[in-house]
């Protein structure tokens, strides 16, 4: 590999905030990034050697933006596979490698996976229409779930009964057992090429389940060692099962008997790791950037306790993006601001994200709701 | 003021390390940064919204690009004032203020300002000549510095004994008794357009006298309460003379019989700073953002031990730069690199920082040997 710190090309496949947030990380090691986003006025635009405006799923666009570069990676896994797997056979280096993205970008393949290496899952089965759906066998209420192109809460049912079913997905799907949750948990873990692996520590999650989407963010997690121990040697076998290079972000559920089942793997940065940034001795940013330029992993150590919270355009404004309140939180010590250079706001749209840190986890805890409180995204 | 997230058009005045690192800081706030230097290499060119090669000295090039922007801030201080005064009068924000950037491009003038404000320095005197110079009735050895433009160690000469006469500077210069310091400290302090100020906790530096820069920095300072305690107070107090708007470094000497000298002002991020980065809850980019846009000010507690090292251009290479031994480093927890963009090396050039964070003092002063002995910048 050339020298990551000046040679090598670095292109990402996505020019959102996971992408500028790779970014400005990645500017500590001087590596020239290249991005790939459709949208024009991608988080990434300014901040890039490079920005072409063009579409993650065109074969020809990725794979001519592919060739520019010498190590690709991807910040969304909606990207064209095929293109992929030429520029890896061409030498471009593909990190995830593009087979570990095809497995993760249908949830019905995530699922086999699981099943044949025996990682704990919720009871599920693959239907193909809506004949299938209304012949599955499940007891209500149970979760039907895209097979592919699922993001942020879209691409989720729940069919509560059968008068449920004519709004159903009709597409090829999967069902699920309803889990009877305690808690929804996430280990991140990172591996390089020379197999070395190493997870972060696991965090507690609480969603907003009107839109689905992680509200709040705690780590590190006070469930009892033996629940954070199993967790983390989940990840990491799955990480040396698909044996990726780069970011594997695992979400698991905790049910209400104790047992962690896997719900949903994403090979990138992840929602449930940045409050890594300030809370861990590296972020996962960095994580990844060590693990796909196969240096030595850091130390995932939490310095503190952290609390995340999603900063999300606030219902029924729509327009160009007002951050009301900022001043009153800055006022307030160890809370960190991350916006995400996004003109438009619109509803539940993610805008950024606040990372609350504190000795005290409690603390922690209150001034999150205070931010949460505080901070609006209008128009 | 435009709200600083959105609306408002950030200025800064040189596009080197410093306004990378503010770059890396902004991007949290979506600050819309446009940059002016002189080198179509500068760090920053990448980094920001536009990129503007030209002189900073030149008043129609600082007067145009001043106009294209709200605020307009420096990580340089040798740039045109007069232009600054201009943009001022005609309503651009321009902090640190124009008047406070001509006293502190002055170091004459400098000097007399300690005088006038009771603020402790070493003695001086002002020459305009080689005439005066050998006139000056100050015992050898002493100090030679000339007024203006000395940046990084150069503008300094030690005058010995009369056969370093003939080698002096000739130009308009201060001569200053030679203090007998202990240590050289420095105390970073912010000042926003409210009159709120705070200061960063003291650091303490040693310097490499073969170049006259800042090799290793430790903070916090171990140095008794009082000292800590009397050099912030010196730091408040000028912040508050100068009513400063945005973040001015205080390098000061702690001579052998305890008493703190001023030495020399710097109305912007400083290298005394770059460890506040991982070491403290906020960083001096992040508390000069919070400064010029006047925002409450961040929390400076350390979080932990920070010792920052230079990683300087090895004597004997000249050209594109190699970095010897990152992964060896990487290996070690704790370690933060920061590299600055640059893609050739020279003897001594500032090519990055490295920080070391460490709960225990002595080994983040072990390991920041270790770096030290193992990065290498070569060719």
């Amino acid at each position: 590999m050339k020298a990551f710190y000046g040679d090598l090309k670095l292109g990402i496949l996505g020019g959102g905030q996971l992408g500028r947030m790779l970014i400005q990380q990645a500017i500590n090691y001087n590596v020239t990034v290249k991005v790939l986003d459709p949208d024009r006025e991608a988080p990434c635009r300014k901040l890039c050697d490079e920005f072409t405006v063009g579409s993650l799923g065109d074969y020809e666009t990725v794979y001519k933006f592919g060739k520019k570069v010498d190590l690709l990676t991807i910040e969304i896994e909606k990207v064209n596979v095929d293109a992929l797997e030429q520029l890896e056979k061409e030498g471009v280096l593909v990190y995830p490698q593009p087979r570990v993205i095809r497995l993760i970008q249908d949830k019905g393949l995530q699922k086999h996976f699981f099943k044949e290496n025996d990682i704990p899952t919720a009871d599920f089965k693959l239907i193909s229409n809506l004949k299938d759906l209304k012949q599955n066998g499940f007891e209500y209420p149970y979760m039907q779930k895209l097979r592919r192109d699922g993001y942020d809460g879209r691409g989720v049912y729940k069919v509560v009964d059968e008068t449920y079913l004519p709004s159903a997905f009709t597409e090829p799907s999967l069902i699920e057992r309803l889990v009877d949750f305690e808690k929804e948990i996430s280990v991140i873990v990172a591996r390089n090429e020379n197999g070395e692996v190493s997870t972060f520590p696991l965090v507690e999650m609480e969603f907003n389940p009107q839109v689905n989407l992680v509200e709040f963010l705690i780590s590190p997690s006070t469930l009892s060692f033996e629940i954070q121990q199993e967790a983390e040697r989940l990840a990491k076998k799955i990480a040396d099962d698909l044996k990726i290079v780069g970011l594997l972000a695992v979400e698991m559920f905790l049910t209400k008997d104790g047992e962690i089942l896997v719900n949903e793997l994403a090979p990138r940065p992840h929602n449930s790791g940045h409050q890594s940034i300030e809370g861990n001795v590296v972020s996962q940013f960095e994580q990844h950037l060590r693990a796909i330029f196969n240096q030595p992993l850091g130390d995932t150590t939490c310095l503190s306790n952290a609390v995340m919270i999603n900063v999300l355009g606030e219902e029924g404004y729509e327009g160009p993006a007002v951050y009301q309140g900022i001043e009153k939180i800055l006022k307030c010590p160890g809370i960190y601001v991350h916006l995400y250079g996004k003109a438009l706001t619109k509803p539940f749209r993610k805008m950024g994200h606040v990372t609350i840190v504190d000795n005290d986890r409690e603390k922690a805890i209150e001034k999150a709701r205070f931010v949460q409180n505080t901070l609006k995204v209008i128009s």
